[in-house]
């Protein structure tokens, strides 16, 4: 079809066979000639609660075999205009958490290193953290767009400085973040204080809680977001448990009132036109979903993401022009 | 209580006992006498990804037990309208597809011949077509109302021309519809092409995507849809993967971003007013929600269905007055 | 930290481990010196379609480890102005309906008399009738707020006066109800009557039917809400069937189309300001949802119900401002 | 194919359609004419710890759907010697377990006098006390054959002398039983005393401990319980939780060490040649397994009870015959 | 280590991550040079009570992540003596059950031309036919350890000659088999007519029923098997059906009373010292046990016949020696 | 009813209410004066495969509920004789296993401090390790019974000398262990060389492989297992992955072809004469069995622990003397 990887289509194998790759796209070992690459980070040891994210790239990866090249709604068609493989999963430590940050970061070095943007499948959130160091080795301080229930800013946890409530607070302190171009969407429900949320205010982040996005469309925010970021190299990290249990039962640490998936679509869709450096979505925790439903939602958002990156044009369809 | 079949009460048979028909209803052996007729056909074979839908008959009727007989929104009485029975399965031929194309159309074409409106139970979206064939023979091209992920109209799938995403082509091509009154309406994710939905579109079609349906009602729609179609017959075909996997979470081939049951309910109660010939409610997959819950959702939207049924008088209740 | 007994924190014990009482609070055997208790009624015999939740007040429990004590969105601490534990459980007799109601009011007879507010963790719906008893012997007749999908109105059911569809028509006979104060939200579905609903209008009870709340933020209604009630004492008693099954797949009364739980706590939150003296949290079913995330969210709403009892100021967050 | 019901064949319907019926057979609303007859009783309001067997006849019924006319090991052929149909349910009343009790009673007076043979889906095991008041009012006191984790014989549960741990006790005081053909298989785990199984035995019941049943075929016990009991009329109750949970995990109080399904089947198949007036399966809980597998068994082990009613001749299959 | 492919080690990459190839060995495009390998059948359609088996070759490799390489029992190293590769899926017509047939027989015909012998993850047992008559093509008849709880030698089901149900029948047809050396292990439940299991013993078959292998081990029956069929070319079909619902919850026609793994393990293991010239692992149904156990089983059932193919030395453990 | 602390009854609370504590026996927050202890340790990030252990104590507690105070096969009544309670968690560090580690030893030093005999809910199996330390300075080397599908003696795992698969070499290197009173009973399935388990034999262990097990009673091997230990401290730590899949589904490493029930009830029973010093249930991983029932069997083998722990007499059942 084109000069690209294309993924394995299902007339050519039945949806439920073949390749369990992301998209069922073809296996890559090394970064060198991709544009973009899907890697794997089988961790949970970062986790507070329920565990069960080492799973989530092997879940992700299996429900993502229905996912098509073309988005039918902004007319993406990412296989035409990137080169994208699945490179597989970072070989993580699980018996020794810090150890994993530094093979992750490691890891992304390497990729980085060959012009790839990484769309990372988790795992937990702590593995923003190692990735952030490696892309600003990169690419110097980046503006953040970060969805999710909780701020992951707690100094420590449990005496510890590496877990998933975390890695934001790392990262800054490593000056990974252009700190007037970070956003935090969909924080809510329960806190140690009740202005946890104001650490990052006060550092010139902008917290969007969840409650300020009940019940509308969030396209008019990312138009506000976008303005704000123009062309700084942007990071964008999506954690499933952003969206309400009732969009993503299969996650860990679980709190009511999130963001629908129409605007987690919205969101994504959103960053087109950023210049998009990295992308993750973590904290799929499949035990809690064996339907399988939240770990496809997560392959699909991930999707999105490629559909996103710079240089894929988007053509928004036709839709009904029905005023209604 | 009055001279029509009514379902059988939860103060004469505790809820969860009684004969496991669609509401408890009388079971019947021949569509005679009856104004309406719930059937089943357990069929998956037309399904690509996940199967399970050739049970989704048997838990529909199973969960349906709960269904009382009045409809407290729209004050519809339908027993006391309409002579109503539940017509047992279509007997299909689980080892071939094409053959049980043919049953179906068979097996319709008889429950026509009585006057009887068929509200049917999937089994897995390959069936609306030979329903359709039946249909056109009894009624000539039909008007439709069609809510669904995904539009249905490939050429083929593997190769072959009756699976579960063709039965619009096919209905199609066979004569069977009026094409400037077709509607679909919550089409969305990925396709083979970005112009997929453009097909039907090109045919005169009206597709509505879901990204249109975000955060709003859709009761304005079916305004829109009501005065389009006018008093011609119409076939109502509701794929339950239309919703969103957060309100349907147990179907085979799951697309996020997809319309809430707030939106599906307002779909089929707009349909009030309309000369409806056959309703269909498909794709329910029990293995994948055990909770019961996508079949108790399909059971109900079954009976809104039943509710909407020409001789059934709207009485909308009091409501609160409220202004909020 | 403060005089009060606090939640056991996430950086003493793992979320995952500490006694299973409700937000790990200490455990308390008798009322006194407490300003508000969370108790248990595990019981399901008042049920009349799937059973389960006599487990509910465990599972809540369990679940409810995660709730950090400060509200991130309405700033409200209530362990700083209020002596809160967990009471246990009743000792319901399983196998006699009847004598459970009795039991119910003689134990929450005690607990008043020691000037607690409880906060109850159901069980079935037949538990707020004998509550109710008991609130009225302290408090006199009270304004209601009753979120559900259905009126529980019934005179009988399957010619009993004692069941979970009765608990309100029982309270009406009582006079425990100050009738133009009695707010039902939620309610939808199907009835034994078109005009089931209007038997408490005709008493003055405001009834809001779910699709009146569809779509749009509850918030403006529980500021009429407030108007009506005043300073009189309040009883708020939630059903979480109120909720769409999307939201809360594990209970057993299912109707869909309820409401979500971005307006559940807006209705909850919308309580702030209110003299209450008692609420419930009920028909939480374990064995519907094995994710645990209904019960999950029954333990935050009560969470949410601590946070606006009087005596605990409400300090919203400072939200990001942003006009989108 | 015979004068007598056959079940509905797998080449005329898919097993997954046609009726809900237990094997598919013919719904009978009268007993009269049958030889023997299936009946559910959809009750678990005598359950003291997990709930879910309300939801068993149901279940049952529907995992029925696979099972075939013949044995293939006894060679019984019952539809070629018996009158069967499923006569439904018992309108059980789920909010008073007392009254329920006489409600069975007087049900199966009226199953009885028409000289049917009860084949009983449960419900919890509380219903076979009321059975048994029916039974001997027909036949006088009878031989029990009763399989179980546990004796059912406490004078009182929470001071209620009808729940599902008190049957064979009340059943005992009502002069139900032979007190010499007695025997109690499969009993183990804990009790309120050490000699709680000897209550029994000091009424000259055989108590045969699960202990003694490991290891080793059931087929000799079952010689010297035929020869114990002779020509006396005999009902057979069989609970679930007799064998252990890795065989039947969908039941309520669970006990490690239970007996196989092999032997399950020896204790059945070994009752052929006995006067059996009375058959029950009890405490089948499809919430605890969603597989539906224990159900299955359930209903495999009924068909079993059929195949050794009086009159189903023995023709066991040729086997292999090698000595191995 | 040797050079031969080797499965993915644990010290290199957590067992929840890398390649979701069968072991995690290498994935091959070509039987080329290969010894033995290990292909998925992803098919359901052959299926006539649940589905579900068309997921079994995904969730078998998924699960086979933990298997290491060598057998702790009888010491076979297999990775040692042979080069085996996972060859990937069938490229199977899901909507087409006949031609699906001749694409399996097809695409054998290619694997084994290269002399490997192929180890096959099901999808259902139709598709032991179409290999059978591969299979023939390259050796002749054959003989058949065929280990399940059905025959599978009905002549139509539903009119159907292609259906789970037939294959031996079929196989048995077109010469395939060496009717004196052909033995079905663990046969079972209910049939047709009571002699159904007798056609194969007609023709020469060893027919063992699942009543003749309880309580005992069946290493001594596989010495009879051993002995029957001395040199000749044997193929091993093993249904997971065969075992006991206990064992394997996860497949579509459960019959209770059936082998254990423990038997199981037996039959294979026993097959050592056999001219293995293929093997199959069918009817795994991941819907039916969300745990992932049953896949599980699966894999090392698979692993354990790699373990026996010819070439494979076995070096049984040294074991305790205790007499007890 | 003794002096004693007893189990919570059912007959004063119903089973599914009252304290989530073991058995429902009184919290205690010190050892002091406690012949023996439950203690839950919340931890799995010394698991390999499949996570979730961490939620094990929890979940054993929540289904102890059931267990009643005698031993019906052995008459033991530890209540009686011993004073017992639930002396809570253990706060592990769940960001870093080598703290947690040391944690454990800490606590479990202050616990033996008392005399107190420590029954141990893990939790994976790193944890025996750390108690062993705490022992070994309490009572010396110790004997162990090792009951698990791994020997659990790898030198390191992805180079790591802490994690489930290596306590008791471990064990071995701190001097913890009387070699020649080593029993490991249930080893089999892969490994990573064909002598893996001679590690432990060449120390002087004895190695019982689950092969050994089949198809027998344990209970002489248990006579020869005391024979051997005699009078020296015993620990008995008890894998539940050592029994099959089938009776213990709910564990992260699982192996085919383990023990039963039955035979975990004759070890754990055999151990009865032995001077245990302590004992633990590890690897129940709540996530991969939502019945709970293999909590619910862990729950009881506890107790079964306790029964025979010193001080607790044993009283064997009257039986039936039949034989058969």
């Amino acid at each position: 079809m084109t000069r690209f990887n294309q993924p394995l289509g299902g007339n050519e194998m039945p949806r439920f066979g073949g390749p369990a790759t992301m998209m069922r796209l073809p296996a890559a070992t090394s970064a060198q000639g991709l544009d973009a690459a899907f890697i794997g980070i089988p961790m949970d040891h970062g986790t507070s609660n329920r565990p069960g994210t080492r799973l989530g790239p092997r879940q992700i990866r299996d429900e993502s075999r229905m996912i098509r090249p073309y988005n039918m709604a902004t007319g993406a068609a990412p296989f035409e205009h990137l080169q994208v493989a699945d490179l597989g999963d970072v070989p993580i430590n699980t018996f020794d958490l810090k150890k994993t940050v530094d093979i992750i970061t490691a890891h992304y070095r390497e990729v980085l290193a060959h012009g790839t943007i990484p769309l990372t499948m988790g795992g937990d959130h702590t593995l923003t953290w190692p990735i952030l160091r490696a892309v600003k080795e990169k690419h110097g301080p980046v503006a953040l767009i970060h969805v999710d229930a909780h701020a992951d800013i707690n100094d420590t946890m449990f005496g510890e400085t590496v877990a998933h409530g975390c890695p934001f607070r790392r990262a800054w302190e490593d000056g990974c973040l252009i700190n007037d171009k970070v956003f935090q969407i969909g924080l809510r429900a329960t806190g140690y204080a009740a202005d946890d949320f104001d650490w990052g205010r006060d550092k010139g982040w902008t917290v969007v809680q969840a409650e300020e996005c009940w019940h509308k469309s969030l396209t008019p925010l990312m138009r506000l977001v976008r303005d704000r970021i123009g062309d700084a190299p942007v990071y964008l990290s999506y954690d499933i448990d952003s969206l309400d249990p009732a969009f993503a039962p299969g996650t860990g640490t679980v709190e009511p009132g999130g963001i629908s998936t129409w605007q987690g679509l919205e969101i994504i869709r959103g960053c087109a036109g950023l210049n998009l450096v990295g992308c993750d979505l973590v904290e799929v925790s499949p035990p809690y979903d064996p339907s399988g439903n939240t770990a496809l939602i997560g392959a699909n958002f991930l999707y999105e993401m490629l559909c996103v990156l710079p240089g894929v044009p988007q053509n928004p369809s036709r839709f009904s022009g029905l005023a209604f």
